[in-house]
């Protein structure tokens, strides 16, 4: 095979992947048929089983591309929180992005996908828990855990200060967004001010006192 | 028409709902025909049509009902609150109670399915926004205000420590439970230690200082 062929593959699964993505996000999973998306990415049916086993292979690759380009940059962002020289301002720009970032309409929208097919797709949904918000709390509890050794922060438990952190976040509007929309949800908030009043009750109760 | 004829009609209708209730929890809303649900609640197709117009009306009969239910009577246990004679014994019962009520099977399920459908029937997901968590919500804020009043709390936006409160409780487990069900996040976590908990974060942060 040559490397002509390889990248045309490469392609071609790539196409797949975004017609997949697009129709699963617009229609549900019962909604779509193979048949449209191999029709939208102008491939033929046999050329996505081939790349993907069956519809249900295919929901599982398209959820873990999305999860991997939207969720691992954000981790590397909560690392770095750790080496912070000023933990109220750097925690409020930190929870300024998180807020954003879940507020996306394509992130809303994959939530949604996978919460109304848990049923019928348990592994699916396990699969984006354990990607997503699992990950995101942990990396966290981890940085919260440093900040607690370096004498910023007075944290028992760590798991359960990111729990806080995150849900006194991003909480109220990650759930209003599963019926609303993300973007009707972030236009109808003050970002600023949602995350600075959640960063002020998450030190009250958690930040090192001074002397 | 007679009493008995009235009855027998209520009764269908009862019926129907229930039927509707359990195949559109277990099957979707697409997964689910006007067909079915008459088989199932041994009416004609008609007699369903009669009561409820369309499927889609039937399915916000449904919601509807589901949530007078489960989110009236939890409503008064909020509004009982801002008479409490121990704050923090209170608000800890209060929210254990909480915590447990929102990990129920069927009303998790609900949520999956007006979040799944959320594209689709829109004003479905508005219903159950506003008549579920908006109306709590707003039930947490008037009571924090009173509560305030009495100079028990300190609150200067009444809303927000409602969403604080709120999402430091159910936050995490109500959207693990979209992913993984309610029964496998209540069998995994400790209620009475997790409520505590997101208590003693939302009193350091919320609680009037004394003298």
């Amino acid at each position: 095979m040559t490397e002509a062929v390889l990248g045309r593959s490469a392609r071609k699964r790539l196409t797949i992947l975004s017609a997949g993505r697009d129709l699963f996000l617009s229609n549900g999973y019962q909604g779509t048929s193979v048949d449209q998306i191999a029709a939208s990415a102008e491939v033929s049916k046999q050329t996505v089983y081939k790349h993907f086993g069956d519809k249900h292979e295919l929901l599982l690759a398209i959820v873990n591309t999305a999860l991997e380009s939207t969720v691992t940059p954000f981790l590397e962002r909560i690392r770095a929180l750790a080496d912070t020289a000023d933990l109220e301002a750097d925690l409020t720009a930190l929870a300024a992005d998180y807020l954003r970032a879940v507020l996306q309409e394509p992130v809303v929208q994959l939530r949604r996908l996978v919460v109304g097919e848990a049923n019928r797709v348990p592994e699916l949904a396990q699969l984006y828990y354990e990607h997503a918000p699992a990950r995101t709390l942990a990396a966290f509890a981890d940085c919260f855990s440093v900040l607690h050794d370096r004498g910023l922060l007075r944290v028992t438990e760590s798991a359960v200060a990111a729990e806080h952190f995150a849900f006194l976040i991003v909480g109220r509007s990650i759930d209003q967004a599963l019926f609303y929309g993300g973007p009707q949800v972030l236009a109808g908030i003050d970002v600023d001010g949602d995350v600075r009043a959640g960063v002020q009750v998450f030190l009250a109760a958690y930040q090192a006192r001074k002397g």
